[in-house]
């Protein structure tokens, strides 16, 4: 069974629900600068990523030495645990896999806060609780993944406030960030000064659909703990055409205004199609909805050449748990007629 | 001052000889394919790298599983480390910097075998007895880097066949392998399957000239070894353009056979114009020779608009040494000229 989503390199399909990237592609500038890279690329990477940082800086308004790239934000989850060498760290089940399998090549305790169903699988503020001086490192994804769900802002607000407290270093994964709405306001951005304990991770991958040419960022007011991430990473660590991609892609500020609002309009087009099916749906704000169904809902839709993402393998999940991402009109009303024919027969 | 080479982003420039890259370009059908991918690149990279590794897979004439592909070889040596977190190493110095410091990532004890000006900074017999039972990896570097020295095929084999007796991890980069004509001569690859503790690293940044895309690979009979190493890096860490470059540059092997033959005709000029200067410079065998210049005559070269490699920083080495890469005729002689206006006037 596939780990991740996005399995697209073992798999006959048609259309992939699996992988959360923005459906409407890659704005063509983006992919002109990524070319223009290319074309480049017979020289080394800058390893300051200058321009890209200033570039990111200036849309993000965060100086420019609060911010470092990565191969990917995954990368940066790697190379922060390397760095950190957390002893003791509390994660989110179900979540993203990265953060385990990053803490464990530090032999890091790992602790598990379990989101279940009983609680629409939402933090619940006992997670306050599990917040204690024996820890060292904690990681939030906001929204969640599989959930989509947001963290309410007044918990987080008392997360970051515990984790100062106790001296917790508290990583809080916005890689959805861009793809929302309510975006702007939901970010913890605005403590990144005042907390330097708060260690923001952001990508290019999903927003500008540019998942194949691996970009992602930190932001940190903490420039030793940037430093130390960078020595324990190799220098020439993101390529020529992501660092060019990346430029031109945070210019694309009317792209990402459209991208927000079409995915909002689809993802409540979804929902009402999978409340019509019968189907037990979570609250997404994000471009995926986490949902139920058939154990075997997974093969049913790739035999119709549609990829969704099979949850079960997620720590804290059994079987008949998906996560769909949000796509096109015409691919999400395709999805929805396979899952009447294939998953909700009787809906 | 530079840690590196190849510090075109800080500095003016007319030619950069300070990185060793192919100075032949990157053949037209890689470039291509890299454009390929980056339209492809909507799509999260294929974690299994699995048509690269089948491309390489042909032509290097080993096994598919023995292969491992990384964002860069340089990638893969912090990997490596991570996977391994050996306690002891042997280093050579003056040596490749990364070595040294992906080691340190897992606060691994470092020995260093001092290569020096009075044996002309070759590895000698007596390295063999710094090969013990103590240690639990070394790195060689073939040919030398900034040397550009091979080690001697009979004191090679013997430090594999005491590497083995000693269950110390020999790890070997061959990431100039390619531009050697010799190269098939000296590849330690006829030892992989009886050598389970060898690990090769190389590159497609220098034969193909697209250090600017990240791919390098790891060749390996160990299995676990490889597994250990996916482990602990980022599933997605070779982008979409670079697993499609280096599927198409695997190919070309005309352009690899040309290029191999244009650089020792280009290495030859430039030894009999150093040699003409008065210049002391080293036996190299690589795309890259390693001399001695006045103090300061990176800054005199720079002022000329030429970036060559100031060696100070190496461990081991002081001022007054200096590495200049292979570069086309025209570009070879401007340097030439350079050099004697502004290092070596007397001459």
């Amino acid at each position: 069974m596939q780990v991740h989503g996005g399995d697209i390199y073992e798999k006959e399909y048609r259309m992939d629900f699996s992988a959360n990237i923005n459906p409407l592609g890659t704005p063509p500038k983006v992919m002109e600068a990524a070319c223009e890279g290319v074309r480049l690329s017979t020289a080394y990477p800058d390893i300051r990523c200058g321009k890209l940082r200033q570039a990111i800086s200036e849309t993000e308004q965060i100086p420019e030495d609060w911010i470092i790239c990565g191969n990917g934000a995954a990368e940066l989850i790697f190379a922060l645990a390397l760095a950190v060498k957390p002893g003791r760290a509390l994660l989110v089940s179900p979540g993203f896999a990265e953060y385990e399998q990053a803490l464990r090549t530090v032999d890091c305790q790992i602790e598990f806060y379990e989101c279940d169903k009983a609680h629409g699988f939402a933090l619940q503020e006992d997670y306050l609780e599990r917040i204690t001086g024996d820890l060292d490192i904690i990681f939030l994804c906001n929204p969640g993944n599989p959930t989509g769900l947001l963290i309410p802002q007044k918990l987080l607000e008392k997360i970051a406030r515990r984790c100062r407290e106790n001296h917790v270093l508290l990583v809080v994964d916005e890689c959805f960030n861009g793809l929302l709405l309510q975006g702007e306001q939901v970010t913890m951005k605005r403590y990144l000064e005042e907390m330097p304990g708060l260690f923001l991770l952001n990508a290019f991958t999903k927003l500008y659909s540019m998942a194949g040419l691996r970009l992602g960022y930190g932001l940190c007011s903490d420039k030793k703990l940037l430093e130390r991430i960078s020595r324990v990473t190799q220098p020439w660590n993101v390529s020529v055409p992501a660092q060019m991609a990346g430029a031109a892609a945070v210019k694309e500020r009317e792209f990402a205004r459209q991208s927000r609002e079409y995915i909002a309009r689809e993802r409540e087009f979804l929902k009402q199609g999978l409340q019509k099916l019968g189907a037990t749906y979570y609250d997404s704000q994000a471009n995926y909805i986490f949902f139920e169904g058939p154990d075997d809902l997974y093969e049913k839709c790739q035999e119709q050449g549609i990829l969704i993402r099979d949850c079960r393998n997620y720590r804290g999940l059994i079987a008949g748990y998906y996560r769909i991402a949000v796509r096109t009109r015409r691919e999400n009303e395709e999805l929805l007629n396979v899952l009447k024919l294939v998953g909700f027969a009787d809906a």
